[in-house]
């Protein structure tokens, strides 16, 4: 089975639990691509240089000069990865949706904010990371995407995972990987994890409140990725990546 | 014959001139490979996050403020290169030396001036790019190598290209491209070129003192590619790929 793995949150931003999670990921047997975030290291940067961090509803605003901080920030995280995974004895290739047309997406169109240069996926050509599978090099996915003329996009890293599982044409998993357990009855207590998460156990939580805010849209996209036909879905912990909570429909 | 294209200067710093040499590029029938530096951008955005520009005759010392810019840049710059050749038709894929541990470098061992973390090539694996090409994919390389343990080096585009076509295993052709029209007598007159070069032009025109400082290392490179089995090499506008001046032995 092919395993797509979204690493992101606290886990990229250190050096030393990166390494933690690369050395998982290299010892990790049969198909795999990593897909990771980036975005603290991006507001920092944004920072040092002066330009101001526009959010709106906890969703960045990718300006122009904030897209420009954002491709440096991902795509050179992207290659400091694949040199450790070579490191660690994977042979990796780092990647973006431009790459062979790979993610190819839309600028979100705006109605009411304008999010920036933000890219809503259109399309997945598979086949041609299939064929990077197929040589036996792993691909190491940053949230960028492409218009197909020309300009890169600034898309969810978890969306992407998603989009990758989703239209993968093969039996994959798709593991979401943080620094919690998993899904946690009390965001508090890490001994609290819930091990099968369904969506009437969603409608539950849901109606008590319990549901960590940020876990929200990781459910959303587990719940929509079972439903578009990906075989399992993994909410968990970046050091076990076979362990934590299995979200099921 | 497989083309490596090296492009830098002033090309890759203006839009204008990047797209035009990317529209002549994407014209190019056959397989092909570029590799592009990024001096320039690195410098400035040095500069705007307050990092000292450190300088040693002529060559910039790479301190690990300075490296992490550099990667920055140059990973940044490659991608937004793909992007832009996948609009123009070709199909691209963005790399640095870590990508497939294609090429291995060292960092370079300081007798009395410490480059900081310049890598000299040790290994070219080109038969992970063969296998890039043979999918029909054009792999663009930045000029970042990688040490094998995890760590990026910075190595110069020019010698990245030599080593890219001394190491293809194949009938290769080595373009340095850039914004004149090639090896000029005047380096002030653009209808001074001299269409071929050999060694004994170069020892003549050494004599006389009219090699334009900054065509020398490329010189260099080209004579060497040459000793080592490259089977052609030109220096040439960038909108004149196959043009202006081809170096002989």
């Amino acid at each position: 089975m092919l395993r797509v793995i979204k690493i992101g949150g606290q886990v990229i931003d250190s050096p030393e639990l990166l390494r933690k999670f690369l050395v998982e990921f290299s010892a990790l047997e049969g198909p795999k691509i990593l897909v990771h975030g980036g975005g603290i290291d991006a507001t920092r940067m944004a920072k040092r240089l002066g330009i101001e961090i526009k959010m709106n509803d906890g969703r960045r605003i990718t300006d122009a000069s904030m897209l420009e901080v954002v491709i440096q920030s991902f795509t050179s995280l992207n290659k400091r990865i694949v040199s450790q995974l070579q490191g660690f004895g994977t042979t990796a290739i780092g990647l973006c949706g431009a790459d062979m047309d790979s993610i190819r997406a839309k600028k979100r169109e705006h109605t009411e904010i304008d999010y920036g240069f933000v890219g809503d996926i259109v399309n997945v050509d598979f086949s041609a990371i299939q064929k990077i599978l197929n040589l036996g090099v792993t691909p190491v996915f940053c949230a960028l995407t492409h218009d197909g003329n020309g300009r890169l996009l600034n898309t969810n890293a978890d969306t992407i995972a998603s989009a990758l599982a989703q239209n993968s044409g093969i039996a994959t998993e798709l593991v979401y990987c943080f620094e919690k357990k998993g899904v946690l009855e009390n965001e508090n207590d890490e001994e609290s994890l819930i091990k099968s998460f369904t969506r009437s156990t969603y409608n539950e939580y849901l109606e008590t409140g319990v549901i960590h805010s940020g876990m929200k849209p990781k459910l959303y996209n587990a719940f929509d990725a079972l439903e578009k036909g990906v075989r399992k879905v993994r909410i968990t912990h970046f050091t076990s990546l076979s362990g934590g909570t299995e979200v099921k429909l």
